[in-house]
């Protein structure tokens, strides 16, 4: 029997949140990493946090009919050049296959799959009747990461959704292109209790090829920021560059607009950095595939009595495919530790005690409170506290977020509060070069977006580096 | 609009299966060649059919608590030498990134994950505790093919499952290999309606690695056949190769029992191959995203009226996942064509003389017999005529299949009888070079099976081969 010491965390969060987060994600069996540099393996209990992501977007995909579909992994180089701002974006990325057939040309490993599906598109689309034209796929993605790997946050190779889709009018694809972003911020909120700011990214941190990339921006206790999901209005870019044309109504040749949008494996990651604790993985009860835990306090007299009501339990709480855990070699405390660590939501400790008073006790894992509660009410018991307990976790970190945002006025302070682990606020000429030039000068920070809801930068208000005329307010910070 | 004409199948299946296969899978849409050499995309209507493969299989593997996992693309090259009968047998056909770190050994793209997985399972396994074992992936491989890319069937990338499970006892090993065949042969027949002839590979043709390796065979109406799955016995090469060891309950070292097994989007192309016609698509009725389409006979006296009643019907019929066709710009006559090429299983009628009698015309795609059904009992019929359909196919595929097994007692014979397009039984020696000889002397002939209930060859009988003594009876016949 492994030693109880050498299972839990031993590193406190707020100390070194970086082992913290390894330790969390190893120790809870959430995922580890592989013999392959930059890869890492996904073992089933973070799998199946991805499987229940999947079944929520697929849900949601059909609301918009959606449809899944697969494109090949291999990409031909040819393809990468027709879009000249994506293929200079990506180029440093990309990974390619040795084996080359003769007179064949190089092949990239998909780092995104703008240009294969586009270039299927221009098959595809004919007429103002096939639009709009809308797929998605689950897939894995290879990217060459130079940074060192964050299991879920930063590796070689993710998976992830990409969806693309082809518009009639600039309109119709404005307007789809925010709601799949808004799509991911139901997500985030939804199923893993993620707050998010949200809005534009800046010229410089646009997706290559796009004319506006939107995105959502989760923020760590630690003062960074992780880009957890975007969405890209492409308009006409790639339309152009692989000739996708399509009859119109009035019997012409027209150009489709065109988005797509992603989230990946990093959500997972996000999840568990924000929420979990010192104990271990906190999981929000949408996602967690055992919502419960039954530990039976056993003693040998009472034993089979206990056991039996244990089982009973079991059989009557169904709906949260509750675990129970009858192990007689392990000790309850161990074994609490243990379901701890793996971050189920709620225990129930059944023991002869309990038994006579018809009672059992059910201890949140988030705040570790407890509650005595008749079995007979014990399932709508349930069924209220993961709601609160989802409701918890989110405005705990809603509050964090909020309490982080910051307005600076100059580039020193922007500095000093962005290293400080905040929000920081500030008015920008929203030029590449001065991006550029900002980044060298800050070294670890980064513009994340400019929120929808104060765009704009007042007028005659000065860009915090440059001095020239403000255009835009954007939040910067520390990043994952 | 398209014409008519172009729309439909123009060759006839018995005439050019090859072609007409390929206009099937490209006509209805599953799926159609991708700019890059051998890779195919799977189209929304293709990717349908898998995912309903997915959640049939996901199902049944909960019932044998194999959970879902997720391992890297990229395996080191070093892994592949570690099984020396794996390496050799694999190595033709394994891509390689060209992309290599200074220092680091060349990473190859996985033609299948034996050997990333039981790296991690010399990590994983411990202790008897940890037994048996069991995970599965959902993923993409790639096999650099030097035969002809065949939409399905046969191309460079395609995706698949593979289950892996380590065991403490080889009983356990054998008997749930044999499990995890028979969870394919019940999922041919339940989801795709396909008869399989089934049993073990011969020393030649087994998996490179395995002990024995299990198969199910489909059979194709040209008389080719297709292995549509395997299920391999490891026994303990690979826990020797990799150093996979347990603690058993004597408290000494052991090494475990293992199996591997997996089937792929190749049993898409063999439900295309075996049940289609020359009308296009036919979908066995359970994987039929859209189990039947409902198309108003429009008059323009009678239009509002009729397609009331169609879209209450729809709404009755919501379990079935019904289309409604009501496009104003196409005949009737039209839509029939494009719903039969697609594959919807069954097609409702519904015109002004049959609300007047208050009824409708149900027409079966596979046998296309005309019912006329009283509206109130349609979901009653239509429930029993999806499962007559299933029936209807798989009857009619085991009745060929069984009609093409015949015994041959002599190689001339073995030739005559495989290139006439039948199932082959004949006695063999089961030596790899035997095989081999034999394959240079009838071309396009391969062993495909041992079969379970008529193993061993009688006492004396000789190889049909080398004339030695026969060990086993074989299957041989052309193949895909």
């Amino acid at each position: 029997m492994p030693k109880e010491e050498s299972k839990g965390i031993t590193v406190a969060k707020e100390k070194d949140i970086a082992e913290w987060y390894q330790q969390v994600c190893l120790k809870s069996n959430l995922a580890e990493y592989s013999s392959v540099k930059g890869c890492m393996v996904i073992k089933p209990a973070g799998y199946s946090i991805w499987e229940a992501i999947q079944d929520y977007f697929n849900q949601r995909l059909k609301h918009y009919n959606v449809k899944n579909a697969y494109f090949p992994l291999f990409i031909p180089e040819s393809f990468f050049k027709k879009e000249a701002e994506h293929a200079k974006g990506f180029a440093p990325e990309v990974a390619w296959i040795a084996n080359k057939d003769p007179g064949q040309e190089r092949l990239a490993i998909r780092p995104t799959s703008e240009t294969i599906i586009y270039d299927c598109f221009s098959r595809w689309i004919r007429s103002w009747r096939d639009l709009p034209f809308k797929v998605n796929q689950w897939c894995n993605v290879v990217r060459c990461e130079t940074e060192a790997t964050k299991l879920f946050i930063r590796s070689r190779e993710f998976l992830w959704q990409e969806g693309h889709c082809a518009y009639e009018t600039k309109e119709e694809c404005e307007k789809e292109t925010l709601i799949y972003l808004q799509e991911y911020i139901d997500l985030c909120k939804d199923l893993l209790a993620i707050p998010l700011l949200h809005g534009k990214k800046t010229e410089k941190e646009k997706f290559p090829g796009a004319e506006t990339t939107y995105t959502i921006e989760a923020f760590m206790p630690d003062g960074k920021a992780i880009q957890a999901g975007t969405s890209h209005n492409l308009t006409q870019g790639f339309a152009k560059s692989f000739g996708i044309k399509f009859l119109g109504k009035d019997e012409k040749d027209h150009m489709p607009w065109q988005n797509s949008w992603g989230v990946s494996t990093r959500l997972i990651g996000t999840m568990v950095m924000l929420h979990s604790d010192n104990k271990g993985l906190v999981l929000p009860p949408n996602v967690a595939k055992n919502k419960l835990v039954i530990v039976p306090i056993l003693f040998d007299d009472t034993k089979d009595k206990v056991l039996k009501e244990c089982s009973k339990l079991k059989d009557s709480l169904e709906e949260f495919n509750p675990i129970l855990d009858d192990r007689t070699d392990y000790t309850p405390g161990w074994k609490f530790n243990e379901h701890e660590l793996n971050g189920v939501p709620l225990r129930i400790e059944l023991g002869p005690k309990d038994l006579k008073e018809g009672k059992v006790v059910i201890v949140c894992r988030d705040n570790g409170e407890k509650h005595k509660v008749d079995i007979s009410k014990a399932r709508e018991f349930i069924r209220k506290e993961l709601q609160s307990m989802h409701s918890r976790l989110y405005d705990k970190a809603l509050k964090a977020l909020q309490s982080s945002m910051v307005n600076v006025s100059d580039l020193k302070e922007l500095e000093k509060s962005a290293k400080a682990g905040k929000l920081s606020l500030a008015t920008f000429c929203n030029d590449i070069k001065c991006e550029d030039s900002m980044r060298a000068k800050i070294e670890g920070v980064k513009s994340r977006c400019i929120p929808f809801d104060n765009e704009l930068a007042k007028k005659g208000s000065k860009c915090i580096n440059c001095g020239k005329e403000a255009k835009v307010n954007v939040y910067f910070s520390r990043y994952y």
